[in-house]
């Protein structure tokens, strides 16, 4: 239901679609709408009509307050521009500027994990915590940071690549450039081509019959409703990517020492099929996991990998919060 | 010289050698005492008495008003206590305590690390930036984290155990109990592995002469002094080191993002030797690390490699700059 308060919108820019809502200050969604978006090809101005069709509809002919946009993309540390997104055509374009001059509005911009993340924070998992490592696992990995609370962003506004950090040597090529990034084995992409290769193989697997039998035409979403029904092999392959998710997580840990770890994206949809090994491979792999003290203390307490609580709203809900921000 | 001011001594507690030292307000040894330990085997009391002893030296008779204790191990988030420590006999023992009541002083305890980059910040090659990672390339690996110019010691105090990320699969199994961590790859330790196996083929390496032909005497100090004479050998020892150093601090910069990276340790006298190759490994691996945008400007800046300046005292001096905040 509307509110009389600030009309606060955030929208969410992914590689093909637009998720645009009214938040309200309990960070509620009161209206949302989805639009579709062509991929990198195309210009920048139609991924920006795109944009602003979805506020107008949301706005709905009311004076607009403050708008969120969370991109899929590195966003410059000043937050005024996409320096680069690899499904987005924006690059290093002054974003913000030409934004608040069409909405009227104060603009602000973020990195789309920063604002899952910032979402987690103030309503969800990460709530409460002092230190959160944050990751999406959609089609690649999404990372975020907050220390002491607040987003990390880093130096050049990029902390939380954690999807590009290598994690096996002469190995599979990245989009990024790189070889063997963690998000080329964890993340919906990695669960997918290890779903298809087992289907091929298993064809038992209630996987077949979802994909008519082409291994090709296999989803993530497939994977999960099938690895909610107990299938085994759609399980296997979930405790293959969490494994992976484990020790990744197990680096992270090790560097950060986080107070918690936040699981969100289509992945995670999966629940305790995805998270029950990671944990396992986290607790093995990380160094003084397992140690303990003379007095049989543990030597560190691991922290318990959580499973996002916002969904698919939560970067354009971050984005809002930070929007009010601005009031 | 010795000084009118409090008497503030630090003390580095290494697996082989306990370093103690006065240290005035501007950072200066003012006398110095170097004693070796037996290693792990041994009993705690044999530590902590070289460790008494090392104090008492340095104090020569005064009242000392704090000490600063660096240790090779894991310190609790408390830092009441070593909790675990691959070279010394530490295992979740109060240390504090015990210290302070033999010396009759307060006594501030931390990771040897930490305290080494503590020291860099105030007096070295990490001041001034807000972001720092340092690392210590010694056997292994030790590393620190400093946010907004303070250290970042994490939830369990456990922060910057980069040593331990997994870089490899299915490879060489670390002390940790880990497998293909990354100080296995970067280190003295896999230095002296690496150039050992490349003297062992090419006689004519200048290292050659300097083990008396007997690769498992080849030492870490004779690799550096081989590649300052300019070595082809030694210099592709360091080549594959740096290589590692470069690949893993891009992960890191991945995630973190940091403003600046510092290298110290033993490993680190090598100069540009080791340095040349993990600039170029870092910018090369690193995500968006030559992106540039459509203005032709950088995505992001990667940092510099930037040796420390303090050498084997970092761990004294920082300590005794924890121990004299105690005053």
């Amino acid at each position: 239901m509307r509110g009389s308060g600030p009309v606060v919108i955030g929208v969410d820019v992914g590689g093909s679609k637009v998720l645009a809502g009214e938040v309200d200050e309990h960070g509620r969604i009161v209206d949302e709408v989805k639009l579709t978006t062509p991929g990198r090809r195309v210009e920048v101005s139609i991924v920006e009509d795109t944009l602003l069709e979805a506020v107008a509809q949301v706005a709905d002919g009311r004076i607009i307050d403050a708008v969120g946009v969370a991109a899929a993309g590195f966003v410059d540390v000043d937050r005024q521009r996409v320096l680069f997104a690899p499904h987005l055509p924006w690059r290093g374009e002054h974003l913000i500027d030409r934004l608040s001059a069409r909405f009227g509005a104060p603009v602000v911009l973020d990195n789309d994990a920063n604002c899952a993340a910032v979402a987690e924070g103030e309503y969800g998992a990460a709530g409460g915590a002092s230190s959160v490592v944050m990751l999406t696992l959609g089609t690649g990995i999404g990372g975020a940071l907050l220390v002491n609370g607040e987003l990390w962003r880093g130096v050049n506004g990029m902390a939380g690549e954690f999807g590009h950090m290598q994690m096996v040597t002469d190995s599979l090529r990245c989009e990024c450039g790189g070889v063997g990034c963690w998000e080329q084995y964890c993340s919906g992409k990695a669960l997918v081509r290890d779903a298809r290769a087992r289907v091929a193989q298993e064809t038992s697997s209630m996987m077949w019959a979802l994909c008519d039998g082409i291994p090709d035409e296999l989803t993530g979403p497939m994977v999960t409703e099938a690895a909610h029904a107990g299938d085994r092999v759609a399980l296997a392959s979930f405790g293959a990517i969490g494994q992976w998710l484990g020790i990744g997580l197990a680096n992270i840990v090790a560097a950060m020492d986080p107070e918690r770890l936040v699981v969100g994206g289509g992945v995670s949809d999966a629940g305790e099929a995805l998270l029950r090994p990671a944990r396992r491979a986290l607790q093995r792999s990380l160094v003084a996991g397992s140690e303990r003290t003379v007095d049989g203390a543990r030597v560190r307490v691991v922290p318990d990998i959580t499973p996002a609580t916002l969904g698919p709203e939560a970067g354009l809900v971050g984005a809002a919060v930070l929007a009010r921000q601005l009031l």
